[in-house]
């Protein structure tokens, strides 16, 4: 293996000279303003040592990615709630498809598709101020990256809840099913504020350490979630996490790892390392393009792919 | 971690008394007659010791076990033509389904599912006697399980034939589409012939090596294939190796394995076990019922879970 | 033909004693309370003939049979703007089916089910106040019955819009796609007060009298709409008047008709007879039971069918 | 209404000089070889006036149009047996679609779509030499048509049989699920068959006379059919004649009518007309485009429309 330094350095380079950037997400307007030319890279390992490159420092939008704090949050309360909510398996879809909800009676597969994510919010939030929920969800993830300054983009939510209304749908049609509880509006609201929260590539790797340690928090030495549930959001992860390019990621990278439209991507190497991407331009089915070539080589070189001996 | 030969016994002898043993496959009426009380189960690990356990030298039909053999033998021929076919995603449907298809202009979503591994059969026989498909996946079979009595079970392949309406649908949709280059009936006979073979979880288990030593097969010490790929074949046996169950079998187990109606399962831990186990009694998804808990048994009991630090 | 008055008495008692009434809608709580035992029936002649029994003078929620007259007011302002919204196709799906607006890209398939009559709607409303899309086809329904006392039933319409969710995610989905230009609440109001329009059988035929003159209103001799106009809402009535069982509708009595879950059904034989009917049970498909038994006989009794000599 | 020799004549060469002729079906090699230059029309009123202009004694292949013929000979048989196979509601999907089979446990739509032909062509020939079920099917033609030159074109048979594993993969899927009782390729072969009969516009006009008749067939007599199944196959040649184009033809058109790939439409104006009319160019669903465009200009020239009064 190389120097990790260097090869990290290595990777942001040839990212910053790519001719093909993809596609940066315009159906949320505020998010269709950030600049595709940005790339950034933080690597964690197991022993602490903390590599980055290219944009490292700069917020984004975590989009998506926030569904894995939020099922943290919502595995913590009530874990036989959740699951009966939501199922464990990949889609076969788009990210906000309709149909699989209406051929299966309302339950969304699992909870990194978008109706899955708005079920297990509104399990945050139901009969509480919709605040309530997006606010457990950011003191976790301030928590595990040790950073209060970790807040809310205002402006992206509000652009998300006045042109979400595909999400509106998935909501609607979810509480016609009986699979929400609280009153549709709230449970937007907290999910659109979820999605708007902003972090740099640093925060965000910091605050996946815990799902390299078994569950095990490195900075607190405290247990976040179980071994058993760290394994197992790992699993949801890899098997879930990149909508309907999962199976893609899983063949081609082979780490767990969780994308958001806003072109970030927290990736898993378990007992190896912690790593966040982010580029923002999107390959067609919402991840970022240069996000997933920088884990895909950074896995080659490394051997850093759950499936190697 | 406990001594592996008592924990693989004693897994077999819990799955003895297990009462509710899943239903046997009664769409083969060749398969219905198989008794449910069976269970066998073979672990060989990374240094060769070989534990088994049960009625582990008693043969079955490996039915879509097949179909990593299948692929494998694709692959070395020609893979851009494997993946001009067939996809990398999971279904997020039946193992038989024919929507995904139509909806998807005839491209199966991957090659462990029907579809996808009749495509396959395809591209292994075209142009060919049908038996040279079969004959090229026997060989390699028998040479993986150093074993040279492994045969089709005639009666299994001619009861398939006659009740594989199913299967024929589908072929014939893709042949519609262009996907099938070969005659529709010799591919499908093929097909069903791969589907008969028979094996024991021993065998199983010695044919499965080299997918835990990264593709190098330890009998012969020569390479089956590169390492890159044995690792995209576990990622696609973790991602869709249980039909529309990948993602529970994923969240539960956490090891690449990949199911056959006949109630066998391989399961693969790399660098650490190959593991076969059978037993006919299959879950609603059409996967062993206690062949998957013995194997959540054996994954938790170890730690042999690819997403644990 | 036997003499009317007498057949429509028969048939009413025939349906007084029928033991089998169907279902009252329950997902709308106001419209469970409705008692199945009712029965009504009106038969205007294209002489000016009335002929009633049964609860004929009872007033229900028409429900689905608003979406003719929100059609026809829509057509009226604007043909065009209808027909590039929505289709003319049958939909082989539930009346409130999510699945073929993702297949269609938002598109409904024709202005009787509900997503297409929320589109309609909207049309009426968008820019304005909500209350101006349902004023309107309050107006029209008023003037075509001759009677300035049919309203909406405001707890019917409360009661709809507390329990919409599936007819406010097939809005959300709309306006996703931009079919729906109007505030998603706003459209939503409009098309659940519409829906509570309440009409005994006796109003009813009398609002449909027009659509059996080729558009003559014959209490006005004024033309509601043209005779081409007129065809064409029949046309659409007997092909998709009855969501996912219009087939069966025209097989078994062969007049254009649009029912609703209130019960009510409104038949027209061209040249011949408007029929209103009306009896609270409804079929698995929504329909009412006895309401289109009725129309079977008298269809079969009178002749009255549009595909007979 | 003018003249009907001189408007059917006007109406030959407005279609004569149409640009816009549509795309010949290429999907079955030998019907691709027809010319779309080619147009015909015959309209045999109730008084037994036979008017005809164009290519009205040219023969083409009448394929789906057989379907009206096929089911005629198989509700004559046993017509419980007919409706437990195949329903009687409009597909909202294409002609030769699968998706509803798996939707819906096999059981294709209506009779008049691929899937719920062939499963009445089987109802034909089950148990039977496959020739038994086209050899009845010619016979009915024949006798209605009086002409026993009528023939199936071997070729065309060939073609079909050697292109249809779209109709194949329909056929096995239905096998699989038991509403196929022979053995499917003889099915097959019977439906191939059954679709390469080849008539004129005047044949087919005759053939179809019995359907303005109440089911009577006007050279015998005889009752061909009762008059409730005349306007029953009426009421199926509505809302399921010209595949997802039905509502559409319903509301330009007015007319029953059962078009098939070859270029032909059958349309009965009940107590007025049988017409049929051939050119070659199809629209994007399937159906003639300037027949169906004759048969517009028709209907509104003569008012012969089952909606108006």
């Amino acid at each position: 293996m190389p120097d990790l330094a260097s090869l990290v350095t290595h990777i942001a380079a040839e990212m910053a000279k790519a001719p093909e950037r993809g596609r940066v997400a315009d159906y949320i307007p505020e998010l269709a303003k950030v600049s595709p030319a940005q790339f950034g890279m933080v690597v964690i390992t197991a022993d602490g040592c903390e590599v980055a490159a290219g944009d490292a420092d700069v917020a984004f939008s975590i989009q998506s990615v926030s569904k894995i704090f939020a099922l943290v949050e919502a595995l913590s309360r009530d874990a036989n709630a959740v699951w009966a909510r939501v199922g464990r398996e990949p889609s076969g879809s788009a990210f906000n498809s309709i149909v699989q909800l209406e051929a299966e009676g309302g339950r969304p597969r699992n909870p990194f598709i978008n109706a899955g994510a708005i079920a297990v919010t509104d399990l945050l939030s139901a009969g509480d101020d919709p605040r309530a929920g997006v606010g457990a969800i950011l003191r976790l993830i301030r928590q595990l990256a040790g950073d209060d300054d970790i807040a809310v983009d205002g402006a992206v939510a509000y652009s998300e809840a006045a042109s979400g209304h595909r999400n509106a749908a998935l909501a609607h049609f979810m509480k016609a099913h009986g699979v929400i509880a609280g009153p549709v509006e709230a449970t937007l609201s907290s999910y659109f504020h979820q999605c708007a929260i902003d972090m740099s590539c640093r925060q965000l790797a910091r605050a996946g350490r815990f799902l390299m340690h078994g569950g095990i928090d490195p900075a607190s030495g405290e247990a976040v979630v179980s071994p058993e549930r760290a394994r197992r959001i790992n699993a949801l992860m890899l098997t879930c996490g990149h909508y309907d390019a999962s199976g893609e990621f899983a063949f081609r990278v082979g780490l767990p790892a969780k994308s958001g439209v806003g072109g970030g991507i927290l990736a898993i190497a378990p007992g190896r390392a912690s790593i966040a991407v982010w580029s923002p331009g999107l390959s067609p089915q919402g991840n970022s393009l240069l996000g997933t070539a920088a884990l895909e080589h950074l896995a080659g070189a490394t051997g850093w792919n759950v499936f190697n001996p």
